[in-house]
């Protein structure tokens, strides 16, 4: 949780300086229009935009301060919006520019230490979209096979389409991590009515991992809906259908993550009226026994003692008769215990 | 809760590709107006399209694929819209496009084995609805007979009375499944205040359902509410009006809802109350016994010590002597115990 | 609680339809104006209707099926609109129509077997009142007074401001009723603290109406809203005025209802934290006596052995010496308990 | 909490009837102006706004509603104002009316017996302020003072100033009382984590004193901010920017007193999981010192017993060898119990 | 968390009287252009603000109410805000006045004591910052370091430029505030799961002060989105920008700051539940001692008494019988525990 507050600046730096890396990035370019689709590994920034192409994708992967400075040279991109893509762990935004649109989400993943998150931001110009990638990841495969088809609404709509494919390719990934939690909470659910005990800590890391996941949710809706109400010639009409439909996917996810966090609430206050429970149960035996055979061990104690003159030691019809007392006591606790209910 | 996230695309697919879902649906094309009504199966989209109407409903019951991809075909149903359709589990939503109007509800059914949600896709056009229903229901058996009437606001209004008069059949089925769980935590409250002790899961299982109908509820609010706010021709003044009353329902049905949800969570605290003073009554008595008898029983055992020089163990009087201390020791605790109010 | 929600339709029900109640009201007609005040008991709405008037108030009494029918085909109310009259339990809420004004309020009562609502509907037109009361109730009692003083304010404005009268009375009764509920919850904090334990059943009954009576005031405070904001000819502003004086009511009346809920909240928790402290105290007794004296009779039950070699027997000092030792070992465990702030 | 609803009329009685209070207020009439202050005693309303004046400001003390009703008739103020005037306990509000602005403040003040509220009205007019307070209080003796000086911000601007000072001591008077609670929820803390067990009612005592508060400041915040939002002739720009500090100060209390609320409410969570584990830490003891001592009673029990046939008892090294198994049984139990942490 | 609340005049003090804080501040004067850089320690501010600048910047560090009235007198300053700049413990909040804006932040540092707050004013003028800094602190040698570079963004923009940088570096030392409450949290969490005890009051200590950060964060939210919101000609839309970037920071600083509340709260729970299950456990153990060994001490109790016709004693086989009888009754005891889940 903590992770990604880390790599700021020392407080008071000037605004927009980049942040060293010693990352190197990979770039590619995919051009496509008219004449068909290609894809073209560049050792740089200047290489790849050196390249002739009708539209663009200039995927960056790493977060790579002269890379993207170079960018920002090329491009006339902003500083701040250069310092934004560079630290991962950015809120999820939307920013209209004069010459471009800026987006910024956050994917998650869920990897075998735990939930971790993927930083994607993404350069939308009228005839290029530039992504850069925090680290190597499998959410735009899918993107780049339909690209290769050469044709499709990618070839039929300018470049917001394609950003809005990248948009909505990193959105899907949140349903497998969101099934993962919820399938950990039904587990969850049932272990705890089968009264196991190591379920705590493991809810708390669940509850952890939503919240996170809801850090990440939150400001991508608001996001969405800002570059919905925004009236950027950047986004046409027909693309702005398609963006309703993320933002219906992400609403859609928030739903459900937030019925997961009521869920898993709910889950602990049931587990502590469980506890509470068994132990009232356990405390009711004990009690029982308790006030059986206290009072039975008393009296056998009494005839236990040594005195010289204890008449009824005597007696020869004493020992049945104690036995009968003590047989009838205990039978009337019982009884009065069955009547509390406690039995 | 987790069934319904199952059916995405991998992450990244086209969006408004259609699941081959393997589903055939069944059609019913009602024709109504001046002439009366007539009601004809059709074995495909493209059949029932065909029959002569004056106005008509067209209704699918299944998500078959390759019946709704004719439908867009044959309609201009954006892809987007279709995809919709044909994934179940859809957030309640109500939108306008040119031509046509998507309203999306999720109706639900207690069966036997839980709470079940049933989708329902309208689309509505000047002179014709479709429905697509999930799977076979009775939700809109009553509206088959109004029509069936051959007279009437069915007769009166245009196409949006239908689609309303469906919208408000679909909403009225929520009434039953709210009163069905309202009767269970009735159940559980006297149970409850009865000291059964099964409550738990129970009432557990009852606010995840209370949670699920949440779910469909709130987003049916926000897009009958879209619907009353926009200004598409689609909708008739005359007709808003009954749209307004299925607002009113809705808005009763989360006000139901959410006192029952509180009601459920002011339930458990209740529980765990209940528990923790069942279990200080038990911890008194176990408490007042053991204070009683523990001295006791070490003083009795301190005679039956088998040391050769104990005087005691001579003098005459020290039996019924010890007794007599005993029986004050004892009365003193008890009454110690009544001034605390533990008896 | 969930009483109300029995009276709906079959689901899919034509809209509008008016359920048969079964019940005959009571009808009345006061006629007012600058010829003075009269009432009149009528057989139904059309001989109350055909009396000659200047201005007029019609108190139906009692949900009559035929009569509300009669109304809306006499004086052009919407279907939708008599529905709502005929079905208590609604949502209060206030709809303006082109010719009349819409109002439902619902009023508590304090009854034997708990607490109960009354509906109560407005129509108001120009020169006309009609309420719609769902059973006998006290509550325009005064009202009728002042009406036949044959003077005053209800005299001097339209019949908006006779409506305005009606909905202040009703409001106003929400107030003993809110009185005598803060008075309970007075009573049950004062015997909270002195440690009675019937009180759990008690709370959750007094949480549930608090949560009954929010149910009837939130709709309402939107519902005055809503006729404020509303541009509607037949309020004038000089009774705009006094509507704003409801709306401080209502405002009023739900401060003081989310505070006691707030209370009822915090009273629940405050038991359940008594009932923790108190179990701690009585663990803590039972744990110094049994620490104190279970060590001991172990210690007595060794010289209670039968060995032949116990050479420890036969000491003349034993006896002595182990009195003191235990005493010792006993004053020991008390100071540590005292050290641990247990005694 | 309920006193402030008692004073309500019948429901119903008719709107802006003036409630018999019978007592009789105390008039003070500030002339002041280009002229100097003068501050005269005057038996009635109508002797003190008789009485010639530049600018003036009637302070009326008491809530006497012979004086009010005189007032509305004099300079004009509408019945329902009048009416909440002669209520204490309304809600704070501002009302703009055409020739005079209506402004009520609840000021606390802790008493001996507890949180009080005095409720303070304005009405403000262009040259008269006329301010009614509901008993003798200390609020406004510095705003005395420093008119009586002659000068300042009081003559350079108009009634608005004086009304404006007014609230403004009026909330400063919020602010020794919240410190005050404040500090009592300090000493709380304190006691708290010193074991102490007192702390219950009192706790439970600040949660209402500051939910009292709250309903004071929330409406209050409200009142403000309308009159800062409307744009009554009667507000001069000037005095609205200190309007807007007063907002300031009222904002500031209210985010000082959900601070509170909150440390309140974990303070009580903070009390339940102390009392939790101090109870498991006294269970711990007896758990332990009960596991050790049950079993070795049990065993010098057998050996207690009076069997003719118990070979072990006649073994001249059975009573040493006993003592080295039960050394042997206490520490192994010892030594568990470390290992589970429990000592 | 009381301490801010202290220094307030006493209520109903003239707004905008200076109080009398007994301090001296110092002064330098940066004065900044397109000849170059120059700072100057000046012994008073009227003899700063008579030194030669083309654009200027004034730190003034400490209360100083001379210097402050002095700044009110030459620079046309309301009185109001002169009083906030001398009263620590301000809203952090924006306002814009004719020829300046004002704004306030509480910054916070974490000291040995605990969290500490340092309010920092900034006035903007159209060539003119002044910070009045509530005491000596690190947050501004950053952009002095900047300043002193000689050229930059800085040097481009106004003076609105400055104080954005002002306000960013201000903004920036929350960060590592928050990591470090964030570093306890997590040390926290571990030592919760291992079972120590002295967490709670640290645990306490933690949502406090948290909850004193949001006290500083959220209305710092509100400021900077009033400033965005507002259309001062002071504010250049190049800096907007960045203003913009700090408003991203304040909100990136609240999600965190709340999800850190959020999982305190829980951690709270998960502690609470962690006791009580360990509390169940103990409570099982002290069952299975209890309810196995109290039946087999009375028994043998019975054979220690002394009666003289107990004929069992005589019985050879009595003894190996009765240990058969105790051990199976252990077993079945055991295999009782086992079967409810207890060992
Ligand atoms: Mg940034
Ligand atoms: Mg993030
Ligand atoms: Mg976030
Ligand atoms: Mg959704
Ligand atoms: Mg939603
Ligand atoms: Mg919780
Ligand atoms: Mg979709
Ligand atoms: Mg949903
Ligand atoms: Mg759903
Ligand atoms: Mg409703
Ligand atoms: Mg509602
Ligand atoms: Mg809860
Ligand atoms: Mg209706
Ligand atoms: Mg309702
Ligand atoms: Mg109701
Ligand atoms: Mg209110
Ligand atoms: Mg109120
Ligand atoms: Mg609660
Ligand atoms: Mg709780
Ligand atoms: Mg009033
Ligand atoms: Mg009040
Ligand atoms: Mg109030
Ligand atoms: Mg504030
Ligand atoms: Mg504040
Ligand atoms: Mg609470
Ligand atoms: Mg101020
Ligand atoms: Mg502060
Ligand atoms: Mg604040
Ligand atoms: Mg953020
Ligand atoms: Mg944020
Ligand atoms: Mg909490």
């Amino acid at each position: 949780m903590v992770r990604r507050l880390k790599r700021y600046h020392p407080p008071g730096t000037s605004p927009g300086t980049l942040p060293e890396t010693g990352v190197r990035a990979s770039f590619e370019l995919f051009t496509y229009g008219s004449k068909g689709v290609s894809k073209t590994s560049a050792p740089s920034v200047a290489a790849a935009l050196a390249l002739p192409r009708e539209r663009g994708w200039l995927r960056i992967t790493g977060l790579d301060n002269r890379a993207v400075a170079e960018l920002g040279k090329r491009l006339g991109v902003h500083p701040l919006v250069l310092e934004d893509i560079l630290n991962p762990g950015q809120r999820p935004k939307a920013e209209t520019h004069a010459s471009y649109l800026f987006f910024v989400v956050d994917v998650p993943a869920l990897t075998e230490v735990g939930l971790e998150e993927v930083q994607v931001s993404l350069l939308v110009f009228s005839d290029l979209v530039v992504s850069v990638e925090e680290k190597p990841n499998p959410f735009f495969a899918t993107v780049e096979k339909r690209l290769a088809l050469g044709s499709g609404r990618l070839f039929q709509f300018g470049s917001d389409y394609l950003a809005y494919a990248l948009v909505d390719a990193a959105v899907d990934h949140f349903f497998p991590v969101l099934e993962k939690l919820g399938e950990r909470l039904e587990g969850m659910e049932e272990v705890l009515l089968q009264q196991h005990d190591q379920i705590l800590p493991q809810l708390h890391q669940l509850r952890r991992d939503l919240l996170r996941l809801r850090r990440s949710l939150w400001p991508l809706r608001e996001a969405v809906g800002a570059l919905l109400r925004e009236e950027s010639p950047l986004l046409s009409p027909e693309v702005r259908v398609f963006v309703r439909d993320v933002q219906d996917h992400v609403l859609y996810l928030l739903d459900i993550l937030e019925s997961y966090r009521e869920t898993a609430a709910s889950l602990l206050e049931l587990y502590l009226s469980t506890v509470a429970q068994r132990t009232n149960e356990v405390m009711k035996v004990l009690t029982v026994i308790g006030t059986i055979f206290l009072p039975l061990t008393f009296i056998v104690g009494v005839y236990g003692m040594n005195f010289q003159h204890m008449p009824e030691l005597a007696w020869p019809w004493a020992y049945p008769a104690l036995w009968a007392i003590m047989v009838v006591l205990a039978l009337g606790m019982l009884r009065a215990f069955r009547r509390r209910g406690w039995l």
